[in-house]
């Protein structure tokens, strides 16, 4: 009997190519975050602020993943760091080889930190290994209280939760208590930091602790 | 030498599927819509209101599509309405088989209109023909104004975008003219409301024109 599966051959692609990004980044010892949401949680918006206090500090690179268009790597490239588009053709998220592809455009070694901005989707990226040091969940006040009970793998796999629009938070139902209690059901240790991209509210801290995070890297 | 196109035949068999839907809500003179959004644009709650206008008028069911939970399907059945739940147990969209499957479940003799809630997701989903008569997509105010261009096959393959979070458009950078350019641009015949599925504003034009579309397809 022959027996083909697709899947887990496709994942085990992956996963190999995922431990070769990694390897890259460790041996250079770069951080590496991906950054995943909703479309429209803000993402884009986040970096914008996050490169604007940070560059300067560090030396910044982005990837960003897109469906078909560059809108999110022109305001980025406007920001003045180093900047490479993934169009995917319609695929629902990143991969490992995806990513892999973009190094020979990216001077990792000059590098301290890249971000991975994912394809919008609150779904398919999390199954996927890009070769990151740690994944990192946007999600707006917006978009209501129940996306981590309604999407639990992307929160149980990231490492941090930026809650995004917080100056929306007066005019919405959203409860930041609510938030915390089912993202520390599901990811006891996420830390979670409240941001707004558009004022820059609590982007100063979200910057501290990649700071840190950059320095643990360095010193491995 | 031996192809094997898997995507070829599951769209095919998807495709096989979704006609024996469409000639079962066909025979039985049924408008079927097909409701997409990304996670959080407020789909459940334009549902929650429309059910509140339309119900008495016409016979209402509705086919809750989500990874794991039964949330959204909790808060429509409040409403007084039949309602299928549907957990696809991580995939990322519904397909034809899955919403052919709760027709045993669901009173389609009686009924007027079936809303399908789909996967919070604007891509996955768009791909797969569920049988409806027609697909409806929902953007938030929240957002921002790029998606269109972002995402087009899920707004070229909708027959009517509701614009949500209309309530949000004072507290946000969102154009109302720049998203109805670029909706038209890329599907130039595509009704556009604007709608609030936590304060009503709106909701009654979408429900006129939803009870038009229950009527033109009783007398085909």
């Amino acid at each position: 009997m022959v027996q083909i599966k697709i899947e887990s051959n496709i994942l085990g692609a992956n996963e190999i190519l995922a431990r070769k990004n990694r390897n890259i980044f460790t041996e250079k010892k770069v951080l590496l975050v991906n950054l995943m949401s909703s479309p429209g949680s803000g993402k884009t918006s986040i970096l914008e602020k996050t490169i604007e206090l940070l560059n300067g500090q560090l030396n910044l690179g982005v990837i960003e993943g897109d469906l078909y268009t560059d809108q999110d790597a022109q305001r980025i490239e406007k920001k003045g760091v180093r900047v490479i588009q993934i169009n995917t053709e319609g695929t629902c998220h990143l991969d490992a080889g995806m990513v892999g592809k973009t190094f020979v455009h990216l001077p990792v070694d000059k590098m301290d930190l890249v971000f991975i901005e994912n394809v919008g989707n609150l779904v398919c990226p999390a199954e996927f290994d890009l070769g990151e040091d740690f994944k990192v969940v946007v999600i707006s006040t917006a978009e209501g209280n129940d996306k981590p009970l309604k999407y639990p793998l992307i929160f149980r796999e990231a490492k941090a939760v930026l809650v995004n629009k917080i100056d929306l938070l007066p005019y919405t139902d959203f409860s930041l208590e609510k938030i915390k209690e089912d993202i520390s059901k599901i990811n006891p240790s996420a830390k979670i930091f409240m941001v707004s991209g558009r004022t820059g509210q609590g982007i100063n801290k979200w910057n501290q602790w990649l700071l840190e995070e950059v320095k643990r890297k360095k010193s491995i």
